[in-house]
């Protein structure tokens, strides 16, 4: 399935663990490299994001304004998937010469993000440059619990998903084809950080989150590394629009959508949300890290053509 | 005179400045855009600037760990110029994918001014894109007393810079007039912010600080505009190398030292300092905000080659 983002790729994934070996060991309680956002002292959150044209979007179907928007949300994604609150945004930006307006129009966008998530933008540089790229910083706060970590999942813990997956992906697969304005196409420009979602989900006991940016199974793998256990989902309880093929809710990227996984007890909490609907997809098992499709009750592993070895390592 | 980085045009100064207007306004004791770096809730700081290939650094005279180094080090002087201490750095890369191995020197780079400007890197986030580009933001926290605005300057403070001024934009000149190491080069690769000196400045009663990255009467007309004042130098006064002309020293950019201004009573508090030199250049006078270049005593003004005409206002 393409994306727009394709995710981290081995090259990116080899260089980021590269990274960690040459950076520090955080102190106790602090988390750098490695989560959906660093956790520093006092329960703070930093993170960036960076969107560069032809490889995160395409400004033939996103405007500028699209761009400044994800940028900012995309980066918020992050936050949510701690269960934590922004706090303010800074916003750098490289704008082609040919094209000056284009700044104008990624941050309006921004600022439209800024004002609808609650992340004001307190600063920003801008430069010229030979494409237009976006790096966002966020700051967040991490609630009172403390952050949700991807490294907490235990065996008997549902995986639950907000919203549905597989829209943005099949969007972007439809503009590819053609099509002028398909069916989830304001996914793939405008995303929705869950960020009311991500604090209900660690005020319910949420131990382990996620944001799906890079696909369903890609990412939930990744919960599944850092916590050391594997999943087993259903297949036939994947929350996707109609049009929208399994594999491109599994696959697919660029939905924002969070996944976590929680000690069934605690489910009723969630049931209880105001918000976009959660879905039970699995559960966590006992094993070595790794995605599975199971059947209905999700006692069956199955494999499902070559689930298992596409979903990539963390590197 | 050349620079590196010729600072903010026209263009992007009116585009800053919509874009201030297009925000809210901060609650009070908070200051967005406009100063070195926000001043958030609690005291913290956040900062973004970007490098980009052929317009902030040259790889003909730049390694790409020298980038990475000064990416961070920039980054660190907007703190510094608040008087802050840094927190926490995140760094977006996008590398040119005909040339992958720059990704891990610039990293190497910023991981060594990670290191000795003790600001861990806790994220990053990498692409590829058609140039070299580097976002750093960092977060900082403010001095006890508060940070040290643009904006506290008033008439009869004395105005005062770190170390020296004009080496790097000296070194930027022979490079491109094609000396291969000239003097100051290093100044140019590796900035080193005045962290300390920033700190000790607000310590000792600073009322107004900038970093003189875009050249020391440029940035100091900002401060001139921040504070509704003027500001009279003595061009006799003001350090720089030997073989620096005055109007480099005055005009170039990319120093990163600091100038601040502060009550005469104050000043022996900042010439007690084990850091590097700090040199009183001239006074704050009431009027219209300007920078003059006096005599040797500050008080007879004097035109000097379209001086004032040739310091861009703040857009």
């Amino acid at each position: 399935v393409a994306t727009a983002d394709p995710g981290p790729g081995d090259g990116e994934r080899a260089f980021i663990a590269r990274l960690r070996d040459r950076l520090p060991v955080p102190p106790d309680g602090q988390h750098w490299i490695g989560d959906d956002a660093a956790v520093l002292a006092d329960g703070l959150l930093l993170k960036t994001d960076v969107l560069v044209e032809g490889r995160h979007f395409d400004l033939a179907w996103s405007s500028p304004a699209d761009v400044g928007f994800k940028a900012l949300a995309v980066n918020l994604s992050d936050i949510a998937a701690m269960g934590g609150s922004p706090v303010a945004a800074v916003v750098a930006l490289v704008v082609d010469p040919d094209r000056p307006g284009e700044a104008d129009g990624v941050m309006a966008g921004a600022a439209t993000a800024a004002a609808e998530l609650r992340c004001p933008i307190v600063g920003g540089d801008t430069s010229n440059g030979p494409a237009l790229v976006v790096a966002v910083a966020v700051l967040g706060r991490a609630p009172a619990g403390g952050p949700v970590l991807r490294s907490g999942a235990r065996p008997g813990d549902l995986v639950v998903v907000t919203g549905e997956v597989g829209a943005a992906a099949a969007a972007l697969r439809a503009l590819q084809g053609g099509q002028r304005e398909p069916s989830g196409l304001e996914r793939l420009r405008r995303p929705v950080p869950r960020l009311a979602e991500g604090e209900a989900a660690a005020a319910a006991g949420a131990t382990a989150m996620i944001d799906a940016s890079d696909g369903l199974a890609a990412d939930l793998r990744r919960l599944c590394d850092a916590s050391g256990c594997a999943a087993v989902l259903d297949g036939g309880s994947i929350p996707r629009p109609p049009e929208v093929e399994l594999d491109v809710a599994l696959f697919g990227g660029d939905d924002y959508e969070l996944v976590f996984t929680l000690p069934p007890q605690r489910w009723p909490q969630v049931g209880s949300w105001a918000h976009v609907p959660a879905t039970v997809i699995g559960r966590v098992e006992p094993g070595p890290p790794v995605v599975r499709l199971g059947g209905p009750n999700g006692a069956t592993p199955l494999e499902h053509g070559g689930f298992e070895h596409r979903i990539p390592g963390p590197g």
